[in-house]
C-alpha cells in the first residue's frame, strides 16, 4: 500500500495475476483513507477500497531510488465513492433472465451463454430441407443449352438462400416430368428431410404431375394449390405422413422469380416456425415508393432496393425494374418485397412518393 | 393441330418434351388461322403463332370418340397478339450486364450465373481472420469460476460474426498477458490469417502490453490507438510486413461490448473493402428515440432493437438499456447502434421522440 496525498483511495489498473502473484496476501489487507493499491482492469477490488481511479489521472510524487516502487502518488482529479467500480450483478443480476425460450442464438447470445459458463443449451432443431427442380425443359448450368432447353436456376438460388438462412438442406436434382420419377424422387426425399421444395410442375399444363403424385400416390394433404398473388398463383402447400412423421410439401411455381419470392413467403416463415422463432413472418417496414405504380389484379410483391436520404426518416425503394416472373435480374440487389394491393376501379395505381408496406428479405 | 372457333390461335401449355417427342416434326409445321397447337409452360412458340392461351381460358366442344384427341375447342376470352409470349430477350437483353463488379453474390445473383450458364466466375478472396483473446483473468466458458477469474466471451461472440458474415475465422485462443506470449501468438498467427483481430490488452494498465509487442518485436506501424468514442476508446489499429505480405491488427477493447461493437464498426467494414464491396461502412437509417437519452462526453454507439407502428413510417427504436460496457445483455436483440453526438454545453440529452442515425449491425 502507498501513502497518498489525497484523501480517498488509488485503485488503478492491474491485471489479475500480479494481483494475486506479486502481491500475494495482499488480498487481506485492507486499503485505509490516506493509502491505494495499483490494480488493474478487471481484478476484484481490494478491501477497504471505495474508489477506482485510472491511472492516466494521477502523477507521481516519489519513487524508491531504483525507480521500481512508487513511494507516493498524486490524484489530479478528486474521486467520488463508488467511481469505476462495478457493482457484483451490474452486468447480469441473479435470477435475471439471460435468454428467453424462443430466442435465436445470435453472436452476442451465444456470448451471454459464455459468460454464464452455459456449453451446452436445449435447442429447437432446424429442419433439414431438399430442393428438387421439376422440368423435361432443364438441364444443369454447366451444360450447352439446345434448342427449348433452360439452365436450372432456382436449385442455385435456393439452396443458397437456405445457406444463407444457416439451414441444413439436401440437392435433390431435377425431377423430369414424369409420375414414376416424381413419386420416386419424392419418396426418397422424406428418408432425408423434413422439408421437400419443389419448383414447376405446379401450373395446369398437362405434365403438371406434382398434385396427382401428392394425392393419389403419397396420400398428402394439399391444404392449398393456388394463391391470389403476383408472383406466386400456383403455389401448392402439402402435408403428409411418412414413416410416423409429418413431412411438409412445398410446390412452389418454377418461374425463377416465382420460386424465390415464394419462398421468402411461405418456406422462410414456415422454417422459421419450426425452429421455434416467435417470430416467423418477417419485419414490415413503410417505404416511400420512387415511381407511379401500376396496380395488378392480384396482390403483387414487387421487389425493391431501399435509399436513406440525408433528411428524411423513410427510406425510398426503388423497383428493380420488369416484374415477370421469369426475370431474375428483378430479384438481384432486392431487400424488401413491397406488399402492392390488388387494383380496383377506384384505384388503378400507388403515385410516386406514396408509402407502402416492404417485407424484409435481407440486408437493407 | 385442332380447328378453333375463335380466331386466332390457342398454344396453351406444355412441356417441352412432348413438344418434340409425341409431336416430332411439328417443329416445322406452321400454325394458322382457325388452328391451334397444344404446348406447355416453357416451351418454344411454334411457327406462325402469335398469342398463347392459358387452357383454362378454353373448353372442349368434341373430341375423338376414345376421349384422347381434342378435335374442337372453344376460347373463352379473345386473345390479342402476343398474349403471354416472352419474346426473347425481355428477361436479359443482348449485351446486357447481368452482375457488376464488386457486386455481393448472394441468392439471386448466383441464380442469375446459373441461368447464364456462369459456373465460374472471378471473386475477390475473403480474408481470414484470426481471433485473440488477452487477458489473466480469462478463463474458457467451460471452466469452473475462481475468484477473480471471468469467461471470455469475446470469442464466441467475435468467431460467430464472422461465421454469420460468411467469413473465414481461426480460433486463436487466450494469451496470457506476457510480452514472449503475445509475440508468439501474433507471429504464429500472421502465418495462418489476413487479419489478427485481439481484445483486451489495449487500456493503460501495466499489463497492457500489445502496442508495445506491435511496435517493438513486430516492427508493426500503429495508425491510432484511442478514438474518441463510447464504447471502444482504447481501439487499436495497426499494420505491418510479415513475410512480403501486409498484415492487419485491429486490438479490440477487452469489454465484451466495446469488442463487438468496435467489431462493427471497424472489422466489418474492413472486411467488407477488402472483398471488393463498393459500399463497405453499411447502411444508416433514421431511428425516433423511446425516452430521453443522456449525452456522454463521447460519441456513442447505443444498442437498441427496432419496431415499426402501423401508421408511422419511422422505426422506433428501443435502447437496449444499461449501455456499460461490460454487459453483453445491451447487445442482445439489438439490430441498430444509434450513433448519438458527444454532450455540449447546450445539448445534454436528446428527448423522447427525436430522431437519431442508425448503423444497421443485424436483421432489422
Amino acid at each position: 500500500m502507498l501513502p497518498i496525498q489525497a484523501s480517498g483511495l488509488l485503485l488503478a489498473r492491474m491485471y489479475f495475476e500480479k494481483y494475486i502473484y506479486e502481491w500475494d496476501g495482499q488480498l487481506e489487507k485492507t486499503v485505509t483513507s490516506g493509502f491505494c493499491m495499483r490494480i488493474n482492469t478487471g481484478a476484484p477490488v481490494p478491501n477497504g477500497a471505495d474508489a477506482v481511479v485510472q491511472v492516466e489521472d494521477t502523477e507521481l510524487v516519489e519513487a524508491s531510488v531504483d525507480g521500481k516502487t512508487e513511494i507516493q502518488i498524486r490524484i489530479l482529479k478528486f474521486p467520488t465513492v463508488g467511481q469505476d467500480i462495478r457493482p457484483v450483478g451490474s452486468d447480469i443480476e441473479k435470477g435475471q433472465e439471460v435468454l428467453s425460450v424462443g430466442q435465436r442464438l445470435g453472436p452476442s447470445e451465444l456470448g451471454l451463454l459464455a459468460t454464464v459458463g452455459v456449453t451446452t443449451v436445449q435447442c429447437y432443431s432446424l429442419p433439414t430441407v431438399g430442393v428438387l427442380s421439376t422440368g423435361n425443359e432443364l438441364v444443369e448450368p454447366n451444360v450447352p443449352l439446345t434448342e427449348g432447353k433452360i439452365r436450372d436456376s432456382n436449385r442455385t438460388v435456393l439452396l443458397a438462400q437456405l445457406k444463407k438462412l444457416g439451414v441444413p438442406s439436401v440437392d435433390l436434382g431435377i425431377a423430369r416430368d414424369s409420375p414414376d420419377t416424381l413419386l420416386q424422387k419424392l419418396s426418397d426425399a422424406m428418408d432425408m428431410v423434413d422439408i421437400v421444395v419443389t419448383t414447376g410442375g405446379v401450373s395446369m399444363g398437362d405434365k403438371d404431375y406434382l398434385k396427382q403424385v401428392l394425392l393419389v400416390d403419397l396420400k398428402a394433404k394439399i391444404h392449398f394449390a393456388r394463391v391470389l398473388m403476383k408472383p406466386g398463383k400456383p403455389t401448392t402447400f402439402a402435408t403428409l405422413e411418412h414413416k410416423g412423421k409429418t413431412k411438409i410439401v412445398f410446390g412452389l411455381p418454377g418461374n425463377p422469380v416465382s420460386s424465390i419470392v415464394t419462398c421468402h413467403l411461405y418456406l422462410v416463415p414456415a422454417i422459421r416456425k419450426m425452429s421455434g422463432c416467435p417470430n416467423p413472418l418477417g419485419t414490415v417496414i413503410k417505404v416511400k415508393v420512387d415511381r407511379d405504380l401500376i396496380l395488378d389484379p392480384r396482390p403483387e410483391y414487387h421487389r425493391a432496393s431501399l435509399t436513406w436520404d440525408a433528411d428524411d426518416a423513410t427510406p425510398t425503394a426503388h423497383t428493380t425494374g420488369n416484374q415477370i416472373s421469369s426475370r431474375l435480374l428483378s430479384m438481384s440487389c432486392a431487400s424488401v418485397l413491397m406488399m402492392l394491393p390488388a387494383s380496383s376501379p377506384g384505384a388503378s395505381h400507388i403515385p410516386k412518393g406514396a408509402l407502402v408496406d416492404a417485407l424484409v428479405i435481407g440486408p437493407v
